[in-house]
């Protein structure tokens, strides 16, 4: 099986960089602070651009989608956006009436500290749902302590963390401009149509007609692709701010290098599942269309059942064709013409020989496991990232509010 | 919110009777032994009728359908079935053309005994997939040794049992007739058309033009309604086996009596989940249609995070929510006007006192859980099954074939 979806082999500076010391692009500031909201860990920042951006975002479709998504989605409608603000360990959602007015009082707060628009800040909120915010602690905060500097894109990306362990950072060069995002999200992860929080910020200078479509394709591929435990946020939200400072770059080459961005960020998120040991790659090829690439590939990496082989290292590659076999109204998958692979060793149809399990079990071991498999009904493909299913997700998550 | 879906209350008999000592109906015989599948547990039954049946089955719908779906497939459309024929601990699946050959074979066998033609056996397996039955051991059985006695139902429950602790038995009486069933499965279980494996025998006379519509009716609204993990098995099987020898019953009291049957085991599989420590029943009313009151019902039932809080005894309702907001193509949900309780305490929109959470907490303590959700949109309802995620399940599935 081939690989596929690899945008930084297009680009002319390769590497991506990951980790607190990416480089940050130019006319970015920010501001970090504890509110109290749950504990003393930072849980209040502010992302801004000093200049006017052009702006792109995308947000949970859940019927549940929180106040913060609904200000935002308002705002990318109809204001110039280019500071997002989050509250981390709250998400303000199913709060009524209340959780709007004070999502509001968050953007014009941030707003006026950056003297622009109260339209021109996204809000973002993630953490547990149904509990009002503290706002008198928020209000003092937002009139007083607001200060924004050069941007430190490491507190921000441990600012907006709640379950996860690690900060999430990468970055790419882009001719003399640079891309570079943070993200958090380690459960209730399976974006649709948008994500988790995630923010893009770049110097580069795009236009709008360049830089939408090529989010949207780099998002739809990427995050999008990203499942910890098939329950999508109501609080999902990814954004990109670019504000030009940097001059105009190649537009493939921006996109490659976001794309580069992005996919590195989903696999720290993958990787950093709650409770997860291993990040899981499965890539599906010799499909009808996309649309049935991606459906197979969900399939295998959402299975309960996979997971946990995955966790156990045991070389169970019977689940995976079961998995397939979920996909029903896929009527032109025929079992005999699938193939099932565990990093380069062929498991399905299985060889007649005795060494199989073993050296699947050896393919598990790693603490990186790619599942291929193959359709025979066309000749598309898709790629997804998830993680195993531990004992560790289900201690997070069985004591999470208390 | 009122209850639905209780057939029972139409059965003039009332009770549902569970356990080991449940009546059998008339003129069916059993064969329980052990073939050395895996251990030294029972692996090879036989359940039939003395005499010929009326029959139906539905089966798994998946594209990785084994050798016994589609050997029963054939035998439902072109013989006349009165018998079952169950391999446990090895699923004979994607084991290819010798594969479909011993499941043939199996048949063939047993209706030697039976003196009845091949097509009139339905051949049932589950266990592990992709290994080939040892047949030589399958074969010296089948010559030698299939006697069959007065039905043993406990002896066929218990030899249908993979990961199952406790055996699944329920029966009902209707008119001079009697209804039993039998059912194994508690993981890789999204029943998607038809279940795990479940048989049902009645000595009613029950006219095929009855029988069928009204099992397809309720499997719809049992076996297809119970979630363990979301993942669904290549070997799903619902049998029901009618052979007349009690005289006719009222056709209502029979789907009634079917239905409270095909209940009793849904809540018997659920409770025994792997891993599982409490039943969940997730109500949906108020829906615009049975589909829509479905979808949310298993969005609920089927979240991880909802399972895990169950789990954990977390009156974390906010995951409700979410998980009714993953329905995001319906539209019509207005977060405003959604409904949620645990049993009779509501959750959301969240009362305006401090003793909420509490409240909720003692609901969750039981080891039957009911969450309702109200949606506004419509007068539909349904209600499904399923059970608390723990770290047990992942114990039991990270460690299963070695």
């Amino acid at each position: 099986m081939t690989a596929i979806h690899q945008p930084s082999a297009d680009l002319t500076d390769g590497a991506v960089l990951t980790g607190d010391d990416i480089p940050v692009p130019h006319g970015f500031v920010s501001h970090v602070a504890n509110v109290g909201i749950k504990d003393d860990t930072t849980d209040f920042s502010v992302l801004a651009s000093e200049r006017p951006c052009v702006a792109d975002a995308v947000f949970t479709k859940s019927r549940f989608a929180g106040p913060s998504v609904v200000v935002s989605r308002r705002h990318l409608a109809d204001g110039r956006p280019r500071a997002v603000v989050t509250v981390s360990k709250n998400a303000n959602v199913a709060t009524g009436e209340e959780g709007l007015r004070n999502a509001v009082a968050l953007a014009a707060g941030v707003a006026a500290a950056l003297e622009c628009p109260t339209e021109d800040v996204f809000v973002a909120s993630t953490g547990v749902i149904g509990r009002p915010y503290p706002m008198e602690r928020l209000h003092t905060h937002l009139q007083d302590a607001v200060t924004l500097e050069e941007a430190d894109l490491a507190a921000v990306a441990r600012a907006i963390m709640t379950t996860d362990t690690v900060p999430k950072l990468a970055a790419v060069r882009v001719g003399d401009a640079t891309i570079a995002g943070v993200a958090k999200g380690v459960g209730m992860i399976e974006p649709d149509m948008a994500t988790m929080l995630a923010y893009l910020v770049t110097d580069a200078d795009v236009s709008p007609d360049v830089l939408r479509p090529a989010f949207r394709r780099v998002v739809d591929r990427t995050f999008n692709c990203l499942s910890v435990d098939t329950d999508t946020s109501t609080s999902d939200t990814a954004v990109l701010l670019a504000n030009g400072a940097a001059g105009p770059v190649d537009e493939a080459e921006f996109e490659a290098g976001l794309g580069a961005v992005a996919e590195s960020l989903v696999r720290q998120l993958a990787r950093d599942g709650e409770g997860a040991t291993k990040l899981l790659t499965v890539t599906v090829t010799g499909a009808r269309d996309g649309a049935q690439a991606r459906r197979v590939a969900k399939a295998v990496v959402n299975s309960p059942l996979v997971k946990t082989a995955v966790h156990g290292g045991d070389p169970n590659w019977g689940r995976v064709v079961m998995a397939v076999g979920k996909c029903s109204g896929d009527t032109d998958i025929r079992p005999q013409d699938v193939r099932v692979s565990f990093g380069s060793v062929e498991a399905y149809p299985a060889p007649a020989d005795d060494g199989l399990l073993e050296r699947l079990a050896e393919v598990l071991r790693a603490d990186e496991v790619e599942i291929n498999v193959g359709l025979a009904t066309g000749e598309a493909s898709a790629r997804v990232w998830g993680c195993d299913l531990s004992d560790g997700y289900v201690r997070i998550n069985a004591d999470y509010t208390t």
